[in-house]
């Protein structure tokens, strides 16, 4: 009874792929919709699909990840990242850190090395920081109702996370899970993008406005989490042996439509997805015995599912 | 230059074994002390070994996990885990689930087949929830002070993530990455520690106050985030041979001297460990342009290492 993998243990969903599997309503639902329940209602109008012109794809020899790019923020950070997709930099690089609990870390492992670094054709090599930007009242904010330890406001724009500062008039993107950013030296501006990362655990929030962020994984991020973990300090590779080689690296334009993975995300400035924080404030399923009542940024799912639909084709 | 491994890319640390290993000071270090300047300053009282008693060993094919009990919560649950590991209830059984960001649950895979079951022999099947506990005032209790989305306070209490509510005078141990609990049916007293489950992802906190915990993986982490994945729904693994053996599960004390896993973990009642919240809530090191202020429960790492001195034997 109580470790029957189709038991109810621990009956939080997360994986989004996995709960639509189960998002049938079992005759004991309260009368309050579940994630599931929502999802199972939703309209195509309640989903997006990935531009494949703001995705791209990183192939690994496990898998594929995919990430989408922010449209509304660091602008210059995801058109230097696409140049250096489409001048085909990182095929053959790799991925060279994993620490636990922290971020996966991908580039050229020879960067520092005399003659043997990759060369950059027409990309930048560094571009001014994108830790920020103005307050544009323009861009559609989903803020949350509950708060955050360490910004004024967060929420959602277009699905990613931000908060934003009504002081300051400043917003930007937040470091949660899957978030993907541009690693940089300590100088703000030595950055560009050759070097990426991807948060592989609990939101290192620290890091807000420290480094820019430009994208988000939406699928294969169990190919990042489950790597071994580097054994150097910051959790780097100590051997290159052990360095998980990139197959390539490619704008989804790019890559024939057959190939593509054909996404849609979950619209987060819809009444569909506040009645789905809202659910995840309070969540109903009968395994519950207390409600939250609240939820913290990092805790709001964001959906992605295969799409029906034809993908759009640029 | 942004890519070789000994540059300080996304230079957090947050592995505390790694973080030992850098914990020279830069020519340029600020003078305010980073966490691995008052780590390399702690005095032999600022830690305290981990007392076999209250310690278990989890050994995988892939190594050891070593997880602390609580002595101030759950103590019905911490008993009855140790009773179950002393009849070596656990010795064969798997790890039946591994759910992306969020837990791996082990347990007995047969344990709803008649006649398949592994029997409990003198050990309770179940327990009374043990979900929160009265406020207690003898209790030490290291308060942050950023505040929290979920709870009215958050600290930390033994080295432990605790929350508290000064109306309702009850107080009780936090979803974070690491800590481990019992699993449990629909009812609330249906779990017992006969199937138990780590939080290898983002802090799940609507689980607080709706699930009993009583521990905390100590080393061992990387062991339990990098399994695969299982793709059954709640990431339960599909097939009997995708699931991961578990050796044997151990009091420490019960494991030979030479045989135990000597560690002691750093004090959370200490000046040393206010400092160090300090020191993360406004990080020095060269590479942060902007400090948060501010830090989350879930974002204050708890110092494990080897411990030098010979273990307590009992």
């Amino acid at each position: 009874m109580l470790s029957h993998p189709a038991s109810a243990l621990l009956c939080l969903f997360i994986g989004v792929q996995t709960s639509l599997t189960a998002a049938s309503t079992p005759a004991s639902a309260p009368a309050l919709p579940t994630m599931a329940d929502l999802l199972a209602q939703s309209r195509p109008a309640d989903w997006r699909a990935l531009d494949p012109e703001r995705t791209l794809y990183m192939d690994l020899p496990s898998g594929r990840v995919v990430i989408e790019l922010t449209p509304w923020f660091a602008t210059g950070h995801v058109a230097n990242v696409k140049a250096l997709a489409r001048e085909r930099y990182f095929d053959g690089l790799a991925i060279i850190r994993a620490q636990e609990n922290y971020v996966a870390q991908w580039g050229d492992p020879n960067a520092e090395m005399p003659g043997k670094a990759r060369k950059i054709q027409r990309a930048a090599r560094t571009l001014p920081a994108e830790f920020d930007r103005a307050w544009d009242k323009r861009i559609p904010f989903t803020r949350l109702p509950d708060g955050d330890v360490y910004a004024p406001e967060v929420g959602f724009i277009e699905g990613f996370p931000a908060a934003r500062d009504p002081r300051s008039r400043r917003m930007w993107l937040t470091h949660t899970y899957g978030m993907v950013g541009a690693g940089r030296d300590n100088s703000p501006d030595s950055g560009g993008g050759a070097e990426l990362y991807a948060v592989i655990g609990q939101a290192p929030r620290q890091l807000d406005r420290n480094v820019t962020l430009f994208g988000r994984v939406v699928q294969g991020m169990e190919l990042l989490t489950t790597l071994p973990r580097g054994t150097a300090p910051m959790g780097f590779y100590e051997k290159p042996q052990q360095h998980v080689p990139i197959r390539s690296l490619r704008v989804a334009a790019d890559v024939p439509p057959a190939d593509r993975t054909n996404l849609e995300v979950l619209r987060t400035d819809t009444p569909l997805f506040a009645a789905l924080v809202e659910s995840r404030r309070n969540r109903r399923e009968p395994w519950f015995q207390r409600a939250a009542g609240r939820i913290d940024l990092s805790n709001v799912p964001l959906p992605v599912r295969a799409r029906k639909e034809p993908a759009p084709v640029r």
